[in-house]
């Protein structure tokens, strides 16, 4: 079987970890080709990389012959395009979490999918990760009684990048950070959204507030789905003390605790009596494995021809939530999510 | 200086541990009397805690020249009465949460103490325990900058009393389990509630649907301070795994985390690779000591003629939050809390 | 039945603790009589408990009329006089650790006891604890296999007083520290002292070491179980950080984990990434309830004419170990310990 | 620069770690070719990872001009003769612990490196997990004062290989798992060791008790430093609830703890109260980015012509101890280590 050829288009920080996983770590992976429309980063992460096939356009990326996938890690507002271009092009998409920004472009990706016969992933790695695989397998075998109350924290560091302080163009926080605790908690629960209400305030991205007077740092959602579960998502961003992804099942016949804020390791106690660990740092190293594990998954979706785990619906509800969401703040009410086609 | 003499009304398993701290624990208190309409109840309590005087009508109690003081620890629905009668007869007392049923009944009670000027103190008595006290230190002491999230886990263990079915006579779970919830945040945050937005569900106490349809064993609560600070309290009963307070104050500098769902103290770890802690049981142990310092407290008020740390403001205000999380509930809409006479 | 009367001797910090729980936490005592040699600590103690009752000679308070037992809480070096001469006149005596200096002594001790047929209890309070007993349950259930290795951990906070510079006089650390550890290891691996190897150094305590060259402030023993059981003890003091006392029991299907370094309660994580706790601060918070119930066990003893479960061969056999090891840090060598009459 | 082309001799578990991390971790070094005497096994590995170049004898492997450095993976009895002759042949040697069976054959090995003026590493690759460096970080500033007690526990999962049963080949248990151990605490507490006491019993492994009396399953050894410091150690395996690597570093003014029994990530709580989180289960998970930094490690110091971090003067002074602690275990008493050449 021969090697499946990918393109990277987008090369910041999540784009070079997909492309060194391709490189170094995948089996039945070849990273053939970078793209980025800035020609300084194009051209570092192609040396840094080793790959000469370099692209400034998109368009002439997803073109090119020898090319089978791309991976795209832009800007969530550029998605819809090259996911579609890309599809048209008859190649696969494995494309990062938020899928798109609005309902609209979720559907247009669905349909340009499914017309060209790609697959297409969404980048949920959480759904890869060993203890959130683990407390599926102990939701799913039933021995813990429904899921009663879910709550999902997603807080990480570094200042957001100011495109995302316009919502029109971002959906903000709750989705470039928290599209993972939306999919989790759908995937864990089981169940679909129905009704979601959110409070969200900014408190620390002082320098935006007068432009963008409804960006926000803070949220808490609660969401209700379909089979009475009710749950709760906390995001923050920028969070100083580190990469903050905990979960929490509470069952009707006890609770699943996922993660920690503490990365264990050592331990440092002082004469003051001080007991010192360290807080997570970042979702690379907390996430490392997962993102190795879904790229290996859709890697075999292509070669046996099967539909990836987390799908373009699966991309849609989460974007659908986050967009319900944004509206209940602005309304301070909360709104319903009915049903609707998804592709 | 002489002890001040006090007469428990309420001989359940609450009132049982103040009347014992009272009567073995603390100085400059003794335990003269005993109240409870339930004649075998009252005489077990009496024999068991070796005190002879015994009423079965408060109205008795609250008369008599050798009682100072009373703790009231009976159903929520006579506590209006009972301390408002008390506080007529000159006697100073703590009332047990959640304050009352309604917010008025809550301003009678005040109207009452502060008329016959007696002490009353509400039995919050997280505010006392040690850790919710370094945390309001450290919060006090700006290090840590504004609060912006902070949550609190509230699951109690033990069915329900059937008289809590009735949300109207009990205000529900989210009253008589998480006013203790309600009343850390608001003192935490240090700031008053203005918005609440509930969901809730009805998953494990089956035998209350048909009769009692708004009846909830789970609820998740968001509420918004005047300081832009965002509350989020879960409350669960029963909780088949134990007793379950813990509390997140995420703040600009960092977090602190309160509790922990397992009592620490032994380990087993088995052949199967199975580590094994136990989790934390009861009210009774976690905060054993802190049912013990607000009594000091209380009693030193007395003897010092100050004003209680909890007083029935503070009552009043987590009856007021609970009442509109209901109401949330009802209209599946987020219920707006204005400002308001407390007396 | 008539409550115990009881008389302090020894009115330092653990003589209050236990002079207090006597006083208000326990049923059928009462603490009638202190007695210390030390005229201003005696005053100041009975001041503060209110008893009027006070000896500055041991020899009166134990052959006074009104005093049913006592419990000793002096410098080990006075252990075998006062609980001799209490015995003699037929007091029970709670007697804390270690129980002599020599075997001699505690020989003595067991001989007056058995003569004058009053009850003896050594106040390791560690196998009344909570989770010691449970250690304790889990190990004789079988379920665990046999104990292959046990290790414990104790380290003090506070400068060892410097009549302990004298090991002649006191043993040392191993004895006035970890006498605890000595003698929970030997009840929960169940089994005897056959040998002991132990290294030692002096780090801290430097103006201690010209004139007391054989002090040591940090120990680590090993000893060999009849059983074939390894046990392993590390004492340390002055301990810095707080009060340590861990213990581990490896079995063949497992392993036991008692303690933790950390007091679990609050903790605060910065925005440098600092995950913050406190660790344990004192043996009287973390062994408070064992300290009530060894007592309560002593008196039950006494009043239903029952062994107590810490006797004076424990406390021998305590004593045994250590002066083995004192001999193996002086000897560079391991000591054999061999069979031998107890009473 | 050219790649490192690398052999792997010994093709086990551990063998094939290393061969993957050179594959496909690791920059500048080329896996080209593996040699194990058992063919199915080298077919086996070579066909896995995907090496055309195989020997069944590791004389043709060293002498093959295509072959810049080995790594060494074979029984320790065989480490000698294979270390020495690709020392002989120009060969740079990475070999895994414990170095070798006796001191005589460490030095022989030294010499045979010094002389042909190669590099030698020694695989002991805790001394490049995140959590060790950055305790000798600590250690090395100075702040916490002098070690006055380490403390390490080694316990393996899995059978011992029956040819450990010898201990005159295998130096038994204390050799195989505990080489890192001994290793570490060297390392941390920056001295070399002066004496070793240990106590040793074969608890489980029943089968090996008749033909090898000698052999232990369990050990407890306690080493002194020559800078005071005491060193303890306790090895176990087979330790059936996982791999078990903790480290304890007490000094004046605190104390490090490396490592957990509990591998972090998902937590369950059940109805009974049950705590239950899971075991580390394999030093292959706990290591995984030690091995390649090691690995990394030894790639540039052979390109830059430096000497490795871990030496031949390591590994020996880690057989030293070893062989003296087993000397201690048949003696029953403490062994003297004097200072010795090491080349």
């Amino acid at each position: 079987m021969n090697s499946i050829r990918f393109c990277l288009i987008g090369t910041g920080r999540a784009g070079l970890l997909h492309a060194r996983n391709l490189r170094d770590r995948l089996k039945g992976a070849d990273l053939v080709a970078v793209c980025d429309s800035n020609p300084s980063t194009l051209n570092q992460c192609g040396d840094e990389l080793d790959v000469d096939l370099r692209f400034a356009d998109y368009r002439e990326a997803v073109r090119h012959a020898e090319v089978d996938a791309v991976v795209i890690v832009t800007p969530t507002f550029l998605h819809r395009e090259i996911a579609c271009e890309a599809a048209n092009q008859g190649k696969h998409v494995f494309l990062e979490k938020p899928m798109a920004i609005s309902i609209d472009e979720c559907l247009a990706i669905n349909e340009a999918v499914k017309v060209n016969d790609v697959k297409l992933q969404i980048g949920f790695m959480r759904r890869f990760d060993e203890s959130y695989l683990k407390a599926k397998e102990l939701l799913d075998s039933g021995k813990l009684g429904r899921v009663m109350v879910i709550r999902s924290t997603g807080r990480g560091p570094g200042l957001p990048p100011p495109w995302i302080y316009n919502l029109e163009k971002s959906n903000g926080i709750l989705a470039e950070v928290n599209s993972h605790d939306f999919d989790s908690i759908r995937w864990l629960a089981d169940s679909e959204f129905t009704r979601v209400y959110a409070e969200a305030e900014n408190f620390k991205c002082l320098d935006a507030k007068e432009e963008w007077p409804d960006f926000y740092d803070n949220a808490v959602a609660t969401v209700r789905f379909t089979n009475g579960a009710i749950g709760t998502v906390n995001g923050t961003c920028p969070c100083h003390y580190g990469y903050d992804a905990r979960m929490e099942i509470l069952c009707e016949n006890g609770v699943l605790v996922i993660g920690s804020i503490e990365q264990h390791g050592l331990t440092e106690v002082l004469c003051d009596g001080k007991v010192i660990g360290r807080a997570v740092k970042s979702w690379r190293n907390l996430f490392k494995d997962a993102y190795q594990s879904e790229m290996k998954h859709f890697i075999e979706c292509i070669n046996e021809d099967r539909q990836p785990r987390v799908s373009g619906v699966d991309g849609l509800k989460a974007v659908e939530v986050v967009v319900a969401a944004n509206q209940s703040i602005l309304k301070r009410q909360s709104i319903e999510i009915g049903e609707r086609e998804t592709v």
